[in-house]
């Protein structure tokens, strides 16, 4: 067991901003490149309606490549994102581990984003739940998305988080909770004061993960900030992928071989071996589209 | 007063990596635009041989520049580096408020950059500091470079570094002291742990600078730790002005306005204007062979 676990979000969080359609080969290389790289959780798709994310729509093939491609079951969790009950059905079909249903703290951004109000995600979570329930193969993830700051109402506030947190445990006892900086404008001190708070409150088997973008410049530092605050679960994206709607072209996620890298040189065992992240990085700059970020990549690129 | 204070260096750190010679009317535009936003202090420029920096050669000139360029004295600090008492005397000579004496803590390092042992430097800031107590209107500031990590002798120990410190401030008692991250590979925990030690062994009189790179995408990171520690002047360059010798093109200082903004979005008045910058940063980009980084400076190319 390395002393965190990070969670690789590229081929989902990542990939949803490119436009172009990545071939299902070009998805299944990333994962795999990836995954030898050591990480042992992989958001790897979703289950999303392709009207809304065409670029998602691939998502069985992909789950089966990835049974094709080893012969034992994969060595790490391969984690999807189901926006609904219907979404959770269909990948409790498919090759998977893990769903991360995914609402916002905001309400706001939750209507334009799922088009339902916080009592509705709730209760869409319960549904979801009671999915994962009846499939004994299946681990849920619950992401809360705008948890420090929202694109339309600024500052969320911290109680109203930590009430959407508790919630979220008493529908869903045995998920993982993520606490993510959807836009990046979370600053270190608000990051260790909420996890401090939502740390304290959780029962300890509730897994608490971070996920953050760097939008800012501010992804390393808020990182440093959650594990100070007892956080030692991670999401991450390779080379930064993911851009950021509200800012294009911008860096999306904070970049996976950043947070190794930072890990790894306060002596932090991560479990990831940078140099095979390398290949994963150079997969990703062959992506058309691709809107990458990250500051050990540009070092890199400098350095050949 | 402002809640922190950023004290400026591309003028100096960041010029000098830069091979093409910059005209004497551009470093003048640069360091008017830079004032004009706020900064209270100013790394100018530095008294060195021009055989052993050529950028630096035109001191001289930028300094009457500046009190040419305003009928009252500036209303920053100008700070300029001296390698030793010739300097010294060569800028008591000229308009300039703070002379900035450099020296390793690593002896490898120092005897490869300024060709003494640490027992020699002690002895020229000795004399440097006598220059300074000659000239009233002059201050000092000391530079421990490596403070963390030298390239020749990899992570440079804690003790030895506090040592110096104290030996420095015994030589100087009025100087400002900094404790410089010359490669950029001090991680957050190892920054909050000096600065908690260092800031408990100076008297409070004495202000202890953080001067940090970016190399390793941990520049942010580590000036919140050091704040957290209790640090509260901090060394940047504007569009992360610097490049890093060892790694040709990439990042060097952080930028002036990634720590302003992360101050400013956590709250911490930095008397300064990042829209103001924004014209230094525009600036810094006309100049030939310079080598930029910076996360806001990226996110703002790509939001034109």
């Amino acid at each position: 067991m390395s002393a965190v676990n990070i969670i690789e979000v590229a081929p989902r969080d990542g990939f949803q901003s490119v436009v172009p359609l990545i071939p299902v080969e070009a998805k299944l290389a990333m994962i795999d490149t990836l995954a030898d790289s050591g990480l042992k959780s992989i958001e790897v798709g979703a289950f999303v309606h392709p009207k809304a994310i065409a670029q998602m729509a691939d998502i069985e093939q992909v789950l089966t490549g990835i049974e094709h491609s080893t012969t034992l079951k994969p060595e790490y969790e391969r984690v999807v994102l189901v926006p609904n009950e219907r979404g959770a059905l269909n990948a409790a079909q498919a090759p998977c581990d893990r769903l991360n249903f995914v609402f916002s703290v905001s309400e706001t951004h939750n209507l334009k984003n799922v088009r339902k109000t916080l009592e509705q995600s709730l209760a869409e979570l319960e549904l979801v739940h009671k999915v994962v329930e009846a499939n004994p193969q299946l681990s849920l993830r619950v992401s809360l998305a705008t948890s420090f700051d929202c694109p339309f109402e600024g500052t969320v506030d911290e109680a109203l988080c930590l009430q959407i947190l508790q919630l979220a445990i008493k529908r869903a006892p045995c998920a993982q909770i993520a606490l993510c900086d959807t836009t990046g404008k979370a600053h270190p001190f608000a990051v260790e004061r909420l996890f401090d708070k939502a740390l304290s409150i959780t029962p300890s088997s509730t897994p608490i993960v971070f996920h953050c973008h760097d939008t800012y410049g501010l992804g390393i530092a808020n990182v440093a900030a959650a594990y100070r605050s007892g956080a030692r679960h991670f999401d991450s994206a390779v080379a930064g992928f993911g851009g950021c709607p509200f800012a294009p072209g911008a860096s999306g996620n904070v970049a996976t071989e950043d947070v190794v890298y930072f890990f790894e040189s306060a002596g932090i065992d991560t479990g990831v071996d940078v140099s095979k992240l390398n290949r994963a990085i150079c997969l990703a700059e062959q992506i058309e589209g691709a809107q990458l970020g990250g500051s050990i990549r540009q070092l890199n690129r400098h350095q050949l």
